[in-house]
């Protein structure tokens, strides 16, 4: 039989686009090495919030003296969170086992390698099997860069160096954790642990956390980490991982911190090797394949989504691709716009953050306007942060007064951000802005505070 | 001295014009006769946030078993809370006075009354003394209903029968409560005393709760009261409050519940008495100052705004409702739109609305498409709520295929709903929807899953 489509890899992209494929009618074929749901579902974004969540829950039963509430015998769990995280996962991904039956989309698991076309299709190999399909869509997502350290192998071997993916089960708080590199996965991850009761010690190259969150609100972020007691070592570099400890340079200092266990997230990169990608001469750039925005590779009837074409790297920017090429091949003319997608850091408190920063505003050369607003200028915000100091930044083309960045630390940042999103995507400008009802009290209304004071 | 508007009423609709004015540069005077802030900071929206926030901390700490947090001897410190509550109130009223000050507004506290006009302008009257303002924007808020009932009058001399103002204020929590009214109001306040320790009841006339709220969503509401131990007597009507009780009918039969305190939260209504709006002619229309869409009353230069005019009565609604006078005082079109006006019960769950319900559709004859998602569809519902049974609707316009309503339960809904209203002010269609990326994982992704739906 030969398949209207071949998906390879199920994440957030490949079973997204199998689904919608279905969905329209075409004869879809989803194969997936590991587990359908990818990184995101299973050892990413859904188990960090369960994780999360819990750390939050912990901090309100111990810190909720000032809102009133006093408790005694605070225990925090670790084993019953990560069973409940492993039950939250089993359920999103028969969510989705089902929803990819219902689209009548086929599965296979296993490896897929791409062995070259013939006149019907191109050809992969699964378990040794030969499935054809007229189009393909790599989306094998992405894996996490390990450096080479000394100790770091070993350490891995041992299971006490780690990944975002061995970390999510191990079955105890370690004593002692170091995270190398300070982005979203090493942020969150000190935020729970901290909470859980490790000592957590963050080494970063750069001189700031967060990646490219805008510079002040990672700042705010790390001074609430500090607060908290996680200790942040900006500019150094990790040289090497011994048992017990991580030695680092700082300034041309020798240092060490004492690391019961390690965490490697210095970034990831896109899985394109074994793929058989050579055989069809589909290119590559940056190490990830190269797609125009429509998300067609170099090779007609072959596109690629998500992390694996090396862009955003977040599950919702795979989404959103998955859709353009299905969109693309149900000959509906959809393209990929990348200035409106929201990154978030799930931590306590939480960054959202979507459009230029005031940095790439003036990497671009455009001519801006900015607001800072206090979160305190938000009733709600105030009713439910004793002491908060979070802050709303917006930015505005200065040309033709249209919103283009919206980045915020404080609480429900991550559920107010896409707003922020549409405002972008849909051109809005500061004149259009100041008409829309925000309800009173929300922590939302900073953003009109912020548009009235442009 | 002649000011180029006075504005009577410092609440939401008052302070925001006076800011707004003094901004713009005119020259203004604001009257207040009891606290800056009105109804909504001082003894409605804010407070009740504080409370409800203290009673969520409360929950987390009681209930995080299943989350892997527990704690032992949980004490809830009612009195604490109130402390906490008033120095919130505190913070937020000094903060609109300094901008009041800031925008160079003049306060003046009494009570105001026009008392005329003379060729200068319109008079008012405040403690004795007589001031003349160019235009007059009424903004003197709302009142609770207090019904005749026999008992009622006694009780509120007594103190037990209360209303938003008093209760918010009480030191000790009543070891029983009756609530008269299920709208908004008395569900916030029956959540927190139900947290707290009370025995709570709903005595509510209609047979929903909740007002206008989708139906659906009104009694998924209900039922996590019931679960939390809340009791609903619907269809009753309250005939006597006695000391200790209240005596209601339910399809004759006349029943009683214990009533330590009771609530009387029925319903509001405009504040129009004894401000000397005969002397000038102001027409009022079912009780409220009768305005057009640019807040201009029947007479030249006379405007209202805020729960005075009877439309929305909503702190949020009547922000908007300022800056329309403000905005058509200095001589900018500006009209009001009541389509994309959000509302949120700030309960656990949150309920958020915005735009037609089913029923509104069908009474306006919209021909419309509805989806129903389970929240669950969400991955960071299904981590945060563990049995959770939130739902969302989407409401479309068949024919221009155009979103017009978004009805949602469950957390974090009161921050997500005001992104819904945008898209309905900004009459996005759901080809448009589609193409916004939501971050992932967010719970305001059921819209975008309801989207894909229709």
């Amino acid at each position: 039989m030969v398949y209207d489509l071949i998906v390879i890899g199920g994440g957030p992209a490949g079973y997204l686009a199998a689904e919608r494929a279905g969905h329209a009618g075409l004869n879809t074929l989803l194969v997936e090495k590991r587990f359908v749901g990818g990184v995101c579902l299973n050892e990413g974004c859904i188990p960090s919030k369960a994780l999360l969540y819990s750390a939050k829950v912990l901090d309100y039963a111990r810190h909720g003296e000032k809102y009133g509430v006093t408790a005694q015998n605070v225990v925090f769990n670790h084993e019953a969170v990560i069973a409940r995280k492993n039950k939250v996962v089993k359920t999103l991904v028969s969510g989705i086992k089902s929803k990819l039956k219902k689209n009548k989309v086929t599965v296979v698991e296993g490896n897929g390698s791409i062995c070259g076309k013939s006149p019907e299709g191109y050809q992969l190999k699964v378990n040794d099997q030969l499935y054809t399909g007229k189009r393909l869509l790599v989306a094998t997502g992405s894996m996490p860069v390990i450096p080479s350290i000394p100790g770091v192998r070993e350490g891995m071997e041992k299971g006490t160096v780690m990944t975002n993916r061995e970390i999510l089960d191990i079955n105890e708080v370690p004593s002692s954790l170091v995270i190398v590199g300070g982005g979203v996965i090493g942020l969150e991850m000190a935020s729970y642990f901290n909470s859980a009761g490790s000592r957590v010690t963050i080494i970063e190259m750069l001189d700031r956390i967060g990646g490219y969150t805008d510079r002040e609100i990672s700042e705010i972020l790390m001074k609430n980490y500090e607060k908290k007691g996680i200790e942040f070592k900006l500019g150094c570099r990790v040289v090497e991982v011994k048992d017990g400890s991580v030695v680092y340079e700082c300034n041309g200092e020798r240092l060490s911190s004492p690391a019961e266990r390690v965490l490697m997230s210095i970034g990831r990169r896109p899985v394109t090797e074994g793929l058989g990608l050579e055989t069809i001469g589909v290119e590559l750039e940056m190490g990830g394949i190269k797609t125009d925005e429509r998300g067609k590779t170099n090779i007609p009837e072959v596109y690629a989504a998500g992390d694996v074409n090396g862009r955003s790297m977040l599950a919702h920017t795979a989404y959103r691709e998955a859709e353009v090429c299905i969109n693309n091949i149900l000959g509906k003319k959809d393209i990929m716009r990348y200035n409106a997608i929201p990154s978030v850091i799930y931590t306590n408190p939480e960054v959202g953050c979507v459009g230029e920063t005031e940095e790439t505003a003036k990497q671009k050369g455009i001519e801006y306007e900015a607001a800072k607003i206090s979160m305190m200028y938000s009733g709600r915000y105030v009713a439910e942060n004793d002491g908060g100091d979070g802050i709303c930044k917006i930015i505005v083309d200065k040309k033709h007064k249209k919103l283009i960045g919206v980045h915020m630390i404080g609480s429900y940042a991550s559920e107010i951000i896409y707003g922020a999103g549409i405002m972008i995507e849909t051109e809005m400008m500061v004149k259009d802005i100041k008409e829309v009802v925000f309800p009173h009290p929300t922590v939302c209304e900073v953003i009109r505070e912020g548009i009235f004071e442009l």
